[in-house]
């Protein structure tokens, strides 16, 4: 059993939890058997969005098949 | 005065904030004096987990009696 | 274009949300061209406060007037 | 002349050296000019497995073709 | 859930998988519900020991019960 | 809105500068939408190659389309 | 032959050599076979203290009985 | 004798010792007795920009006058 | 309630001590509500000093008024 | 008493133990009062190598003479 | 093969490139099979140089004669 | 201008900067020309000695001669 992480950065004008299931939800659209994710930063950025854009970034992990 | 610090791992099914309460929850369930804690890590499981388990890790640090 | 860094801790009663964002409003009323924040560190104080208190230490980026 | 590096986790249930070369063997099978490797983590899976899972974290460098 | 963590150094005159495996046998025998471990270190005492001793310092989980 | 991150180590013969936009000059041709890139890692090659090999290692970041 | 590792935190209004005593009397005086301790953080309490109060984290390593 | 370090983002369209005079010309053209920086990070900004924007970001130190 | 974080490097020729409380001295002589202090680094200056320079570089944290 | 560190680098076609003890062998031939080591990295070189080459680079502590 | 790490500081009154260069010129005028240099931090020496005193701290490899 | 780094541990019955300075005054009696010391990691060894044993890990760079 292999396991591959990809580092993808989710965001919202929410929160850091909706930031983070962003990441998630894109992982779980194109990847299959998503296993876990860890946050590496939460940020915000906030000159060049409307309002404060929250930001995650995680590795998630996924098993790659044989 | 001497603290102690342990480590603690508290999920939630909603959000990071509910899953560092319950880390602190449980500390305060069985240590008195609990003065503070530092999140270490935030992750998500998914595989293993029926909904998506949010996770904090917090160091709890609390008075140690004489 | 020059940018400064300067290290902010928020505090919320609520969530590490509003704790950043705390910080962020703190930042915004004192500072012009605030560009982005970076998290640092979340932690919890509960001893010296009368509900537990969520901090979150952000360092701020704003633009460097000529 | 440009690399790229991915991240993977290899398993054994019979030591960390077995994990890393397990991880070795999956980019070797699906990438070319696979040049050299870096631990980044050992774990042990204990709960989920019937035996002790050794993990081991590599990032594996390759050369991107032109 | 509630999970704990605690640092154990396991040591060998073997191999640093048999220290990992020496605390994480120690750990199964005084815990229940041990779930993963993390490696944090290996190191080698040499004027201490007749051998070479082989150390590794894992970071152990297990659940908490309520 | 997200962001994905690849790895990237660039080379030259000439400078740290020219190493960084080798591997940025690769994403380029092969990703649309980069938007920023980190440096890791600088690091110089010298018994495997005619001249020194100064060399850029980067996450370069890139929107993910929907 | 396993070791274990508590952190604990000592004070002093005098100086960090003696808030690191202060922890290492501690674990002495409730742990039998201390072998060594790790500086892991020094701070300094101003606010809530009178005088300045000296902090240092550290763990200490013990020897556990079979 | 005291020392204050500020932290400050120089960019620049040539290069990152370009980008590291930046931060360093705005260091000294506001403040006195600077006496020396440390590269904290190297960055490129890509989509924002016109052309790659190098980014570097260092800690100035200068002197505190009494 | 919101903190400020500003880095001081104190000297002493005596003591580390002493170079933390130079820069705790200093933060107390410009700044009201100093709460705490964190110590980054120690150093000691040898070939541009008389005697031996000790530095001690802290973090000092301030409440910020309204 | 006075120790100094210096920094080796092991390699083996076996495993990361061998590689370590390459480290350790090299240094106990050239050094005397070795007292112990610290696993600083472990890596496999891939293509400059016929077989996989086990690396484990370490920090060997011996006692200085007076 | 076993390697050995050592630790060099290059300066140039020009460039971040020409202060790695420097070191590693040095290094191979005393050294044998120098291998490959790692660059750990890149300084600006300010108040005690006529012009800026670029400095970039290297670990440098060479292969141990047996 | 090249310096160059060791890395020495001081030892002292009395305190960290007894142990500083033992790892300098080492430094001193063997090399010429040391500039500058950093400070990597303070510990106390107690098993193995009578009274506790303060031990200082220190980076010490001196001017190396062209």
């Amino acid at each position: 059993m292999v396991f591959k992480k990809v580092t993808l950065i989710g965001t919202s004008t929410e929160s850091f939890d909706d930031a983070a299931d962003d990441a998630i939800d894109r992982a779980e659209a194109t990847l299959e058997n998503v296993y876990w994710a860890e946050v590496k930063e939460f940020g915000v950025e906030i000159a060049s969005a409307e309002n404060r854009e929250y930001q995650a970034e995680l590795e998630v992990a996924f098993e790659v098949e044989d």
